[in-house]
């Protein structure tokens, strides 16, 4: 499938990675490709700049945020949540009409340092921002309670015996989604309801950190026991 | 050990069975007794009255507020989220000082209807209101991610192999809770840090709500993976 995974970070490069190794046709969408190319540091969390990753790895396209979503078939937001509403308006409401989005972004807001508060919350949520901007995208939340490596290797952990969560209101835009995530290698897919039930996955990210720090590592997720 | 479980609803009386079962001399407060007693129809959730779920417990005794805590060594707060500041005070501080709060409370507000809302958030917690409140009350956040009957019976589910959370300021205080819960059944107790880490657990409520109804039984709770 051709698909465009939105953002460079960290998120971004774990999405792009894993696509293209399942044979997936990957575009990365940046706002300024040249910009992307020249950064050499690594990020706050010591990941690092997209062109070392990416690097040797000639299955993987960068292109802007419409070049990228032009011809793809499903698209990735694994942008900040702070720009992920920018992304997708660079992106094009022509690029985006009718195709699936795997929304993985947080409202993160990290202005008063950390841990970082949620710029919206508990009677909204960024993935009802996001349909809401964008009505013919079949919005889909999913991936955003868990570290990068998790959300695409999760036998890592537990031999994958934990749960991730899918939201949306398109039925069949939860299904595709879903097929990624059991690709990846998720035996656990909650389907939570339609978009508004991301407030709760995104309200889960305060929970998170707080674990991250107590247990001193992000490899770790929730297992829903029922 | 002298208990004080203050509030008569499902949570105080699940904690209330529990904790006399477990041979601890138990006070239930109430605002009101002579109304908590009169009070004959089920709960919104379908749960007894106080008067119906008590009648033969002779183990435990009703009293006012401040009565219930005056001689407590240790002091449940088993209120709901809306009027536990208002409970606490009532108890007065005399009656809390020096003395550990186990803080169940969630901050929900259903004067929106269901799914309610949180009245505190993000940047504070009902745990933080409360400790902020009465600064000689050592508060410890804890058993608010998880419906009532496995808080006091988590060997119902999965033999207990899921994961309750702790958060407090004071380290003895969260070793007393710990013990308590560990008591009920609890293998898994995570300690948060501080009482400010309640904020992730009670903006874990709009996901444990999304998750009932997904699931169709509060009989579920979260296993942290690691």
């Amino acid at each position: 499938m051709k698909i465009a995974v939105l953002g460079t970070g960290m998120v971004g490069q774990a999405l792009a990675g894993r696509l293209a190794e399942l044979g997936h046709e990957v575009t990365v969408g940046t706002r300024d490709v040249a910009a992307t190319m020249e950064r050499t540091e690594p990020d706050g969390m010591g990941n690092p700049p997209y062109a070392a990753w990416a690097a040797g790895r000639d299955d993987l396209r960068l292109a802007p945020f419409a070049e990228a979503t032009a011809d793809a078939e499903l698209i990735v937001n694994a942008t900040s949540g702070g720009v992920s509403l920018a992304a997708l308006t660079a992106a094009g409401t022509a690029n985006l009409a009718g195709k699936v989005l795997l929304d993985i972004s947080n409202p993160l807001d990290f202005s008063r340092g950390f841990p970082p508060t949620l710029f919206v919350k508990d009677t909204d949520s960024l993935g009802e921002q996001i349909q809401a901007a964008f009505p013919d995208l079949r919005v889909v939340k999913a991936l955003n309670t868990l570290t990068a490596a998790l959300m695409v290797h999760p036998q890592q952990l537990a031999d994958g015996q934990h749960t991730v969560f899918v939201a949306g209101n398109d039925a069949g835009a939860k299904k595709a989604v879903t097929g990624l995530l059991a690709d990846f290698g998720h035996t656990d897919i909650v389907d939570l309801g339609d978009i508004s039930s991301a407030r709760g996955t995104e309200m889960f990210l305060p929970l998170w950190l707080r674990l991250m720090g107590s247990l001193n590592t992000p490899m770790f997720n929730v297992k829903i026991v029922r």
